[in-house]
């Protein structure tokens, strides 16, 4: 067995040295990690749990763990509009892992491995961390910043506001379609959509200013947009011809199939988005220059819920009125 | 099986009024917390996680879990000298109990009284939470503030300063040891220790300023002094004659028992803190105005570990020179 202050040390151990720019006074190490806010800027902060065969499969690669389990969690501060900059982590190692040592080192090399990577790309320093053992479970708390006021919440969606999303959806459950039937190549498509999805942070910042509200797809198109509108307190209307479907899904899954994965397949870590008419193509323009796609698929008004719009060919999309929360 | 959203709205919301005096810009509910930290302070952060039957037994009270899991997280602010102000919760709730709609609310019910009265007490507002099925585990996210400058770390200790505990030790093992026994009445001062640990938030404000190291006793007295001993480059001389022993513990254990529970039983959350002699006695004036002890237990030194002292009529403490890490 590991010691739980060996294992941080080697594996978590931010490098000191990039301390003094990541405005961090005091890393990991001591008792707690000391922060050094920006003046004029908002703290925003979110945890999220990543559980083994809930939210992971147990046999997904320890890097694919390590970056999920962060990319969730900075998914809700792109939702924000935020800047990251922090991260404490929670790991509960597999028992049977935490006792065999050899192990132990190898999963949480590749494990560090993901995780870092991705805290590299987004600029966010891991500040604090526990290590335990009992079932694998990896809570992540992120803490980013956004100048006072700018941040993007639920609930300023209006009545005449157009509804989009970034990049593609239905992703994340085709791929775990995928894993169950076996495929375990990561490069496919799908298979990058559910187990290393990308946090839309740079486009969370993008869109300061110009959505009306804002959050992120994990629980389903249909779910979010429930919580969306509820917090607004507007109703939705969506065209599902226009849902931008994840490359591959369609061949994977066949159209229906494809569609329902776009609607309520959840752990896509899109932003859901709203925006009056007018900001849309300034939106797209910017999202572009990320290399990520603007597509609107609906909008708002002052109907009850959330309703389809009905497709000649399908009569089954026609009306989910209240089929959202 | 109750949904994720409707637990957190039940039992996590803080009460929104609450949020004007602290500096909680949007509260739980949107996909993160917006927070406004004070100028001058910086930010202390921390995560801990409580595993059952690791760090709490599996028939522990819910009320007692929601508190010591929050506690425990509370201390390493309290080590720091910071002040308490937010804090987040991934709770991974037991599967049978989370499948059971009655069950889950019972224990739910129970386990936010433990949690909230605690947050109540150090004025911490709960901010974020996410909620899973799976093993009973709880990760907890804390965060306070510090003025610039003041925080209490691990490396300051000097040689020739003395070495102190606030309150009294060993009774997080003699707890423990008793629950084992099936003493389960939590009015008992040795299992509220271990079960119902308070987080030394004051004393930690009180010695900013004048300790000149300091950190929890989580691990038990020796471990957690070689991590100061190491962090501040000195060595410690510690006179076990002295420990101060918790109430009940030499009549439960025995004073050997006793001695061995203070060195390195753990789980006790008191401060450990080294200060300049002539310092020693306006410490002392300032925790008495708390109603917690504060004892001498030993001085800091030029030789390297952790040396005992021996006592005429037990020589097995006489040394114990690189017991600790």
């Amino acid at each position: 067995m590991l010691g739980e202050f060996e294992l941080i040390q080697r594996y978590f151990m931010s490098p000191q040295e990039a301390h003094a720019t990541a405005g961090i006074a005091l890393g990991n190490g001591d008792d707690a990690a000391l922060l050094v806010p920006q003046a004029g800027q908002q703290l925003v902060v979110s945890v999220d749990s990543s559980v083994v065969d809930v939210h992971f499969p147990h046999d997904a690669p320890a890097h694919a763990i390590g970056h999920r389990a962060l990319a969730v969690a900075l998914s809700d501060l792109a939702a924000m509009g935020a800047t990251a900059r922090w991260s404490l982590m929670a790991l509960t190692l597999d028992k049977s892992v935490f006792n065999d040592r050899a192990a132990a080192e190898q999963w949480l090399a590749e494990y560090a491995k993901g995780f870092h990577a991705l805290c590299q790309q987004h600029a966010t320093a891991l500040v604090g961390g526990d290590v335990t053992a009992g079932a694998l479970t990896i809570g992540v708390t992120v803490m980013g910043e956004v100048p006072s006021g700018m941040a993007l919440t639920r609930s300023g969606a209006q009545v005449g506001d157009v509804i989009a999303v970034t990049g593609a959806l239905g992703g994340g459950a085709g791929g775990l379609a995928l894993w169950r039937q076996g495929e375990r190549e990561l490069t496919h498509p799908l298979l990058a959509r559910y187990l290393l999805p990308q946090p839309r942070l740079a486009a969370g910042v993008a869109l300061r200013g110009l959505a009306t509200a804002a959050m992120d797809i994990s629980d389903g198109l249909l779910a979010d947009l429930g919580h969306l509108r509820k917090a607004s307190q507007v109703g939705c209307s969506l065209e599902v011809d226009a849902l931008p479907l994840a490359e591959g899904l369609q061949e994977a899954l066949g159209l229906e199939a494809a569609r329902k994965a776009a609607l309520s397949g959840g752990d896509d870590y899109e932003l859901l988005v709203t925006l009056a008419p007018e900001n849309v193509e300034t939106a797209r323009q910017r999202l572009t220059e990320l290399g990520l796609a603007l597509t609107v698929i609906g909008h708002c008004n002052d109907n009850p819920g959330v309703t389809g719009v009905a497709r000649s060919d399908n009569e089954g999309w026609q009306h989910f009125s209240g089929v959202a929360p």
